[in-house]
C-alpha cells in the first residue's frame, strides 16, 4: 500500500506536507521514552511510521482523519515528540500525523487573558511570543524548550509553577479538535459555563485516542513584576511535607514549593544535611512579599531553617538542566558507561497519603536501581506530586539494566496503585503505564473508556494501542 | 404497567422506598422552573413519574438502571428541586429516582482538606456539618438551603464566592456514579493527575442524562478566620467592570466581586445612584485584609467613591433572600397580582465581550419584559457572569403573561448565542436552555454529545428528553 499512500496522502494534504524518506520515518518513530532510547542504542530498530504528514489546518486534518476512518489507517499525532511514555510510538503502524506546520499564534484578547494558539506552538516560543507582549502562559515543564501545546493539552502536562498557575488542563478555556472520524468540535472560551458536559475536554489527556487538538485558547496571566525567592533547611521530609500543607493552607499560591529529600538534597548540595525547600513566588509584587515572607514564617514554625535567597536562586537558574542531564547518560558512552538506565518516575496523592506513597514508591524503586532520589515538585491544597528519579548500572549488560528498569518500574507502579497515588502527575500513560491504567480507572471506568472511544472511533484509527484500550484486527 | 411496577421498584430498592401515592407523584413532576409554576397556578396538571423511588445505596442504584436499561423505563433525578430549568421534569414519564435517603456525609479527610458526601446532603446540612469541624466547601448558591450537592455536580452549579472557590466543578476532586446501564464508576481524588481522560467528569452537567451520580469526593477549606467588607459607588457599569478585571489582574481572588448595574443598584439603594460595588473576601486576615485594600484602591483609580463596609455587610446579611422574594411573586394573589411573570437569567462571557453581552442581553429582555435589572455576580480573571432580573405582568391574563415570558426568553437567549457568551453560566440546560444548546455546542459539539449519550444510554433511559438530545421512540 505505501506507494499509493504517499499519493493518497498527497491529495488530502498537500505533496510538501508528506514525507515517506527513512529519516523522517525513523525520527517519527520514538518520542524520549528512555526505554526506547536503550533499545535504539541496543541496536535494535524501533517500528515506524509508513508516512509522516504535516497537516496545515484543520480542514486539512478533517479531510485526513475522514480518509484514516474509511480505509482503516492508524494516526499517530506527534507533536514535539518530548513525551516520556511512549505515546508517539506508532505501534501499530500507521502514518504520523505531526503537528510542526500548525504552529501559529493566532490571536491575543488582552483584555480577556487569552491566547489562541495551534497545536504545533512550542512552549517556549508561545512564552517567548507572550512575554514579549506583557504576558506569561505559567506553563514550565522541563521540556519546554521542545514540546509542543498540542502535547500539553493531549498528555495533561503540568509545568513548574502549577501551584499557582495550575496544570494545563486548568489554562485551557476553550478548544478545536477533529474527532477520528473528521467530526469538527469546537468549544469557546468561557469563564465558567454550565451548558452541559465538558464532552471536548475528553481530549484533554486522550493522548491522541480521541482526536487530534487542533487549537487551544489558553488563560494567561500578566508577566510577573517581581520574583520572590527563599530557601530552608527541613529537618526531615515530613516537616517539609507538614510545610508545604500549611503554607497552602493559608489560600496563597506561592509559584513553586519544591520539598528535596535527603538524598535529592545530597546529590546537589553535599554539605547541607537536611531536606532542601525552595520557594519561588511570581507576579503582583505586595503578594509576592506576603507569599515568601509567610513560607518562611510556616517552614520556622516547622524547625526549619532560614537560608535566605541564593539557593532558591540557584534552582530558578538551573530549573530546566537536569532533564538534559538524564539524557546525556543514556548516549552510547555515557559518563556512567553504556549499559545504564535512568529515568523519573512522577505520581501524586493527597496529604494523607503522601508519607505512605513516598516511603512505598521510594522502596519499590529501591528494590531494584541503585540510585533513587526524590522532590515533591508540585504542591495543591489537598496533596502533591511526588518526583522520583533512579538508575541502574548493568556492568556493560544491557538486557540486565533493561530488567532492572522494567523491575523498578513494575513494583513502582503497583507499589503507587496499592497506596491509592494516581500513577501519574503529569507524564502520561502511553505505551509505559497502560497496564497500570484500568487498576486506575476500575473495571467500571475502563470499560467506560473502551465505550466512549468506540463510539467516537469506530474504525480504532487513532493512535492504536494507547491506554490500553483494545486494538482492533 | 403501573400495578406491577411498584412490586418491581420494591424489589429493587425495598417497599419503604417506592411511592405511587399522587402528593408524591405531583411533588416530583416539576422543580422551580417559574415556567412550571406559571402552568400550575393556570391551572394545568404537569406530566407525573409513574413512581418515585428513594435509592438508599450505589448497589441499589446500580440494580435500578440496570433494570431501567433493560426495561425501558425512564429514571428521572430528583435532588433538592431546586434547580430553574425544568432538568428535573419527567417529561416522558417514568420514574423519578430522589437521592434523599442517599444523603449521609461519609468521611472527613482534615488532613488532604477533602469530605466525601452523598448525593442527597443538601448544601446548607453539608456546610453546616463541616463549620462544627472548622471547614467551609466555599458553595454558597442561593438556593443552599433547599439543593443537594449531587444536583450542584449535576447541574455544574456556581456559589456566591466562586471568584474565590471556583465553581463547584472545581471543588469536585473525586465521584462515583452508576451509568444508565448500572455499571458503577469511580474516580479517586487525586490533587492532579494525566492518568487519561476525565471520564465520569462528563457526568458534571450531564443533568442525569449519563447516569446518576452516587457519591462526591469534594475540597473543603479551613472555615475563614476573618471577612473583609467593603462597598463602593462606581459612576458606570463599564468603570465598574473595568475594576473587578483590575482587581483581579493583582492575582487576588476576593470571595465576592458584584457589580450592580444602575437599575439594579437603584431598585435596593434608590438615594445612591450610579453602580454599586460589593466587596467580600473570607479566609486568612492578612490576605483578607490585602483584598480588601486593593480593591478600594483599584475601584477608586477607575473614579469609584469609597462607601464604607456598611452595605457590603448588609449584602451579606440579605444574601440568600432575592430568590424567595422572586418566588412569592408567583403564588396565586402575589404583590403583582396573578398574572406576573418573574425569572432570572444569568450568562457568562469573556471580558472583552462583556459590555456588548450586557447592552444586547438587557435590550432583548427589556423588548419584552416590564423590569430589567443586571449585576456582574460572579468574576474570574477571563470574564463574569451576568445575572439578570427580569418581571412582566400580563394585566390578569395568564396566557399573555407567559407570552411575553418565552418571548423575553427567546430573545435574550438568541442575543446572548450571538455576541459569543455562555447561554447558562450555572443554572444549567434542563428543558428552558434546550433549544440553544446546540447553537453553542455548534454541530460537532452536538454530534459528539449525542454519539457519547448513545453509547453510555443505548436504551435511552437515562433523563430522556434533556439536553437537546434525541428522544428513543
Amino acid at each position: 500500500m505505501s506507494a499509493s499512500l504517499a499519493v493518497e496522502l498527497a491529495d488530502l494534504v498537500g505533496e510538501a506536507n508528506v514525507a515517506v524518506d527513512p529519516g523522517e520515518l525513523a525520527a517519527h518513530a520514538r518520542d524520549c521514552w528512555p526505554l526506547l532510547a536503550m533499545r535504539e542504542r541496543a541496536g535494535e530498530t524501533l517500528p515506524r511510521p509508513a508516512a509522516v504528514v504535516w497537516p496545515t489546518s484543520t480542514a486539512q486534518a478533517s479531510a485526513l482523519y475522514a480518509w484514516a476512518s474509511a480505509r482503516g489507517v492508524p494516526l499517530v499525532p506527534f507533536g514535539g515528540g518530548g513525551g516520556v511514555v511512549g505515546g508517539a510510538a506508532p505501534v501499530a503502524g500507521g502514518v504520523a500525523v505531526d503537528t510542526k506546520r500548525m504552529a501559529r499564534v493566532l490571536e491575543l484578547d488582552a483584555e480577556s487573558g487569552l491566547v489562541v494558539a495551534q497545536p504545533g506552538v512550542i512552549g517556549q516560543t508561545l512564552e517567548e511570543w507572550l512575554g514579549a507582549r506583557g504576558w506569561t502562559l505559567g506553563h514550565f515543564p522541563s521540556s519546554i524548550t521542545l514540546s509542543s501545546v498540542g502535547g500539553f493539552a493531549a498528555a495533561r502536562s503540568a509545568g513548574q509553577c502549577s501551584t499557582r498557575y495550575g496544570a494545563f488542563a486548568s489554562l485551557v478555556a476553550g478548544m478545536e479538535a477533529v474527532l477520528p472520524d473528521g467530526t469538527v468540535v469546537r468549544r469557546e472560551a468561557h469563564p465558567a459555563s454550565a451548558a452541559g458536559p465538558d464532552l471536548i475536554g475528553l481530549l484533554l489527556g486522550g493522548e491522541g485516542t480521541l482526536g487530534l487538538i487542533t487549537e487551544l485558547t489558553l488563560r494567561v496571566t500578566p508577566k510577573p513584576e517581581s520574583l520572590g525567592f527563599r530557601a530552608l533547611r527541613m529537618p526531615s521530609f515530613t516537616a517539609g511535607l507538614d510545610t508545604l500543607r500549611g503554607i497552602l493552607r493559608t489560600g496563597l499560591r506561592p509559584a513553586v514549593l519544591r520539598l528535596y529529600d535527603q538524598a535529592d538534597t545530597a546529590l546537589s548540595h553535599p554539605d547541607l544535611g537536611g531536606c532542601l525547600l525552595v520557594v519561588m513566588a511570581e507576579g503582583w509584587p505586595p503578594l509576592v512579599d506576603l507569599e515568601v515572607r509567610t513560607a518562611a514564617q510556616v517552614g520556622i514554625a516547622h524547625d526549619g531553617e532560614d537560608l535566605g535567597e541564593d539557593l532558591a536562586r540557584h534552582w530558578h537558574e538551573h530549573r530546566y538542566d537536569v532533564s538534559w542531564r538524564l539524557a546525556d547518560f543514556l548516549k552510547p558512552g555515557g559518563m556512567f558507561g553504556d549499559a545504564v538506565a535512568v529515568d523519573t518516575l512522577e505520581v501524586a496523592a493527597r496529604w494523607s497519603r503522601l508519607p505512605d506513597t513516598y516511603t512505598a514508591v521510594r522502596d519499590a524503586l529501591a528494590g531494584a536501581a541503585d540510585v533513587v532520589l526524590c522532590h515533591a515538585s508540585h504542591a495543591y491544597p489537598d496533596g502533591a506530586c511526588l518526583y522520583f528519579t533512579f538508575g541502574a548500572a548493568g556492568q556493560g549488560d544491557e538486557v540486565k539494566v533493561r530488567e532492572r528498569y522494567q523491575q523498578a518500574w513494575t513494583a513502582a507502579m503497583d507499589a503507587a496503585v496499592a497506596v491509592g497515588a494516581t500513577i501519574t502527575h503529569h507524564h502520561g500513560i502511553g505505551l509505559l503505564r497502560a497496564p497500570w491504567l484500568a487498576a486506575e480507572l476500575g473495571a467500571g471506568g475502563m470499560a467506560m473508556l473502551q465505550r466512549v472511544k468506540d463510539a467516537l472511533d469506530p474504525a480504532g484509527i487513532a493512535n492504536p494501542g494507547k491506554l490500553g484500550l483494545a486494538v482492533k484486527a
